[in-house]
């Protein structure tokens, strides 16, 4: 007999939910997305699918067809009825006895939740505070991976001292990213954000920012930049699909021009609005 | 109303099982261990358990007991009454919505396997076949984690190659270690393996190896090779607890020694059967 035990409970192997073979649960063999829908449409969906099509193919997830993925989100955000909806979703490469090598006949596995987003515009009144966290993530951190204990490590260390969210510095001394955002400053009339590479992912809100920062009268530039530039940006500010824009006050204890949002920042956010 | 979907079945959020929330599944935050037993004893459990527990402090989920663990193990293991036995058990932090932050009061998930494990004479006897690989993995590859992808990835791509293993090389050009094993190289009387570092798994095999190799009157060196260097090699192996010491006779398609498991290796194997 071969069995398996879930806390204290032992029972016959082929009794297990296939939840519990998940190779997401034992390589975290997967990747996901997350979506937000505004006044019950949802904003770029194309992109995020198109994202997760991409996640699929580099980790050779080929059995899942996007079309049905689409069908999927649309029925689940339709019956939710939730007009302004986080849509979580992930695929994994399926279920099966733990082996690092996987057969060729794996049906995937899919998982969705749909739940209520609740806006914070004291968040976006006050702005928030961010904390440095070395960047220790894997070489592919373009791909949107189940991998990302790096991240939770990263966020609870920035919790610990009190800020919203950590922003990631590789060993070179350069930001890459936050934990689970886009990171932005802006000196002068620049913005400056970490150019899209292996390590950065391939933020869909960060290509609505763009697009805001063109109308907003701001040149972009691509290139990272050190714990003490950022310290000196004018302003700083995060980008996340759940929250949009988000300003950053406070970094690293170090408060970010008077300390509040900045000009430009409050435009982004109105032309960001404009987009939804 | 918050809802869930698995697969294409809709269902709501709070009719989940737990096992859907697991924040391994979402984020890999859990660590491993996988124990064997030789006919009827289980090998070394004190040094796995003592692993297990500074994983778990390692990304400080601290609500676990190692004592419960051990009674855990020994219990579901007497009860399969498998002599020959790979015991595999995880915790993860626990089940929640997902979220990077966790709260105070999570209670982790503790998930074990039993299963007959079948010894493989011929690998022994003729050794396997092993391919290079980027090592794409995070920077504390101390910590037996979850976050497994980039060792799937590498399995994947040695099986294609019709390879048992995937050998790691950093950016450096060094080896650090197997997808899923240590890895050892025998240069005349020495026995060449990576130094213990963050990027390398402390493995509890690689502890016997050096304790035969002295035994075997190998010099050992925790020095890191190139695979200009371990392709030199006399002979190669790999250690990992499934299968103990599995000899190496091709190295990214070049035949090590005179394609035969050698004669050191061997010694190594029998050294080995007497610790268990």
């Amino acid at each position: 007999m071969q069995i398996a035990m879930i806390q204290d409970r032992i029972l016959p192997f082929d009794q297990l939910d296939p939840a519990y073979l998940d190779r997401g649960a034992f390589f975290g063999d997967g990747v996901y997305e997350v979506v937000r829908s505004y006044n019950g449409k949802i904003f770029a969906l194309d992109e995020h699918l198109q994202r997760f099509a991409n996640s699929l193919a580099a980790i050779e997830i080929t059995a899942l067809d996007i079309a049905d993925v689409r069908a999927r989100v649309e029925n689940a955000f339709a019956r939710a009825g939730i007009p302004n909806a986080k849509i979580y979703f992930h695929a994994t490469r399926g279920s099966a006895p733990r082996d690092h090598v996987y057969g060729p006949d794996l049906q995937p596995n899919f998982f969705l939740t749909v739940t209520e987003l609740s806006d914070d515009p004291a968040e976006k009144a006050a702005g928030i505070a961010v904390s440095t966290y070395p960047d220790l993530r894997w070489k592919r951190c373009d791909i949107k991976s189940l991998n990302l204990l790096p991240n939770v490590l990263a966020r609870a260390d920035a919790a610990r001292k009190g800020c919203a969210e950590a922003i990631f510095v590789s060993d070179a001394g350069l930001i890459t990213e936050g934990a689970a955002s886009a990171f932005f400053a802006i000196l002068g009339r620049k913005l400056h954000t970490a150019p899209l590479t292996a390590n950065i992912l391939p933020s869909i809100t960060r290509t609505f920012v763009i697009r805001a920062a063109a109308q907003t009268g701001l040149e972009v530039l691509e290139e990272s930049l050190t714990i003490r530039e950022a310290a000196w940006a004018d302003e700083l500010f995060i980008a996340v699909t759940t929250h949009d824009i988000v300003p950053v006050t406070k970094f690293d204890d170090k408060a970010i021009g008077d300390g509040r949002p900045g000009k430009y920042t409050k435009s982004l956010i109105d032309q960001f609005r404009s987009f939804t």
